[in-house]
């Protein structure tokens, strides 16, 4: 193994090269116009698999292709299913990006380290290739697996589809991985490895009101006629209450303590509201009363508000009253949170605040349950050992505030467990302009998942 | 004037023929991209005005030119300053057009009634055009006018531009009109004339709202950082009670009560609510309770969100929390409320209501005081007399809910009182897709000014 680590380091300007190849194409999954280009992805890492000798499919879907590949069977070996996506998030407001976001390089950040900066460098795509370089490094020297190995990466994961639920259920009878390994989250600190733990689900919708049957001028009826963006904004502002508690019956359903042990160890490694606020620009917790940051983006449900559009928004002024106006809404959801009857509880909150002259529209982008991966079993030590040899720090066990919904299909469908590891970092702007990955987390992620697999194996 | 009269009557294709052309025009003034275009129509005006031997000239102003105009004087005769408007209203959504925009045409509209089709059509073009085409049925015939004439034309009106104000300031000296006309609002009904007598004033503002230094994964962050979309929500939801009515400190300070004759007149022309609003699809008045929506738009203040944007408004969903978020509010004036002091009331209701992490800023589009036009004095009964003799029915006084600042400039330079004339009507859809004006309207309008021009001249 120490050989193959060594061949890590001696060619980690090619497996860069290899990355900025796959952070060139723009495989954002939300917008149609870019369906080419996620499609562009997955043929690209179906030949890079290829070149490892895996029986390697691109699967149709409906949607975006979902590329699987099996390695050689090696009798009596566990069987590990990898997850990963390899679509990444629009990019605007592209003005902010001090380098294009599709033209992936190299730069040093203001505190002086060395980052990979593009869209998908954190999110998913280098992440990704912390294990494709991985088993191509063990490949190359082994010319085989220390274990079995399935990999699975979809293309819709920043965009609420639900094909992968579909694909991963017709798979039920001919899968069957003992443990899954999920690359899309963060380390504790950059210094401390984690393994998340706690993930929350989340519901998203988009509200469209509905009042005028066309746009109006704001002199000759304003007042006497129904303005669809004050309508939505009364709505939107009775969703918290003034303890930043959401206002929707039964919402706290489910929703579990924190049981204190965690909260101290949260606090040793220094995750205070400060070290995560500060590098926003912030300085106090914005939720729930009586949490810290970390426990209301870790463990706290929220109602976010991820986009609103009504009327005139372009240069200058236009004294309009627009026929419609909507808002993009999400909820992220902990523990026992049940998102169907929250998504039917929300619409009947909105519903019961439309005037009579009003209408309103909802489209639904996706439900997905928290989940809580257990911390069971004799894999645990194993991996939290090999993250500590490469790491040099004792591995923290650690929630996210983004959903994985992938985690609770592979509970459904295969009975396993998922293990969440990830190299990125709290400042790696994901799903926000100048996205970057540390260089130290893209190298020894790789490394990691060389001693992991090694700890796992034969 | 008979023979005018039928001259109008027999060349009323050829008027339509230089209206057209004016309104290919897209002199769209808030929209910088279209600067040309308005200095096009302008020069458009402008060459016009020379073919009835007019004093033309092209004033700059610092932002879009003034057209200004004078006829050849006559000693002893009354001085008319007439006053329109050449920009237009942006045009998006431009999907919603049925025919674009600036290819103006005749169309036959729902109710099986001729209409010209265009941006303009009714604000401000085809409007200004009855003037000028009366008075160039006039010069063709005697090649002079029956009074002194003015023609001041701006294009700023639509863009809260306040050159005007400095321009007609600088006019002060050297012009000494008697009275003004505008030709810019609506009649009662399509079948009665009316004189507009009370128009409310406007202020304008753009409130944007800052939180964290970018925008944020709504996952990772939600609950902890403070959202714009939420804070500004929040804030808009405030500004009116349940009652509707607007929330601001002192808002109310100089509003006039409506007597009770008036409110008896407006009932009797068959102002109704249902005549209001069931054009646009609506039912119920949504401002003030205790006012019918003819009251509410005439002689009642209002506040109107007139835009709003923030966060992911593309296809899809994006799991966002914007760096920030703004809108574009207005309110609408009457009688003697104090534009500068409720901006600034206005400003400090919105401070007060930021959280510590959140910074704001505003942008002013405009400010202009309500406005009363006198009924008394001599010409008031020439002119109903004038506007009964070509429509039939009964001149009526209304009031209208948009603004018309030159109003006020024009009584505060030159101390004359303006008479409100125009031939628009609600079903116009002035600042909506799918602009028109009745070519009855266009066609009665011309005929209507040279009753005017001749009952007020020798």
């Amino acid at each position: 193994m120490q050989s193959i680590l060594c061949n890590v380091d001696h060619r980690i300007t090619e497996s860069l090269d290899r990355l900025f190849e796959f952070l060139r194409i723009p495989s954002i999954s939300a917008i149609p116009s870019y369906n080419q280009d996620c499609r562009k992805a997955a043929q690209w890492l179906h030949d890079y698999l290829r070149n490892m000798d895996l029986d390697v499919q691109i699967c149709e879907t409906g949607g975006h292709p979902i590329v699987m590949a099996n390695s050689p069977e090696i009798k009596g070996a566990p069987h590990v299913l990898f997850y990963g996506h390899y679509d990444v998030q629009p990019v605007d407001p592209l003005e902010l990006w001090e380098i294009p976001p599709f033209e992936p390089c190299i730069r040093t950040d203001a505190t002086g380290k060395e980052v990979i900066h593009g869209r998908g460098s954190s999110d998913d795509k280098g992440q990704i290739l912390t294990f494709l370089e991985a088993c191509r490094a063990i490949y190359m020297k082994d010319k085989q697996f220390p274990l079995n190995i399935t990999f699975i990466l979809e293309g819709e994961e920043e965009s609420g589809g639900e094909h992968l639920s579909t694909f991963l259920a017709q798979q039920k009878e001919i899968l069957h991985p003992d443990i899954a390994f999920i690359c899309d989250t963060d380390m504790a600190t950059p210094d401390v490895p984690a393994i998340t733990a706690m993930v929350r689900g989340l519901v998203g919708e988009e509200v469209t009101v509905y009042a005028a049957n066309r746009d109006l001028h704001s002199g000759l009826y304003g007042n006497a006629a129904q303005n669809p963006i004050q309508v939505l904004a009364e709505i939107i502002a009775a969703l918290r209450d003034n303890t930043g508690r959401v206002t929707i019956p039964n919402f706290y359903e489910g929703v579990p303590e924190i049981a204190e042990t965690i909260r101290q160890k949260w606090q040793e490694i220094g995750k205070t509201d400060s070290e995560l606020l500060h590098p926003i620009g912030l300085q106090y917790p914005a939720g729930e009363i009586g949490f810290n940051a970390v426990e209301q983006t870790w463990c706290r449900p929220s109602c976010e508000i991820n986009g609103i559009t009504g009327g005139y928004e372009g240069h200058g002024f236009k004294t309009v009253i627009p026929a419609q106006a909507s808002a993009k809404i999400s909820f992220r959801l902990v523990g026992g949170q049940d998102p169907i009857q929250i998504r039917k509880n929300f619409r009947q909150f909105v519903k019961s605040r439309i005037p009579e002259d009003c209408k309103v529209e909802f489209v639904s982008h996706g439900v997905s349950n928290a989940s809580m991966v257990s911390l069971e079993g004799k894999n645990l030590s194993k991996i939290s050992q090999a993250l500590e040899d490469e790491w040099l720090h004792k591995t923290v066990i650690i929630g996210s505030g983004g959903a994985i919904p992938v985690v609770n299909d592979l509970q459904r469908e295969f009975g396993i467990e998922s293990f969440l590891i990830g190299f990125a970092n709290a400042d790696d702007c994901i799903h926000s302009p100048n996205e970057k990955y540390n260089l130290r987390s893209f190298h020894k992620g790789i490394r990691s998942w060389i001693r992991i697999l090694y700890a796992l194996g034969y």
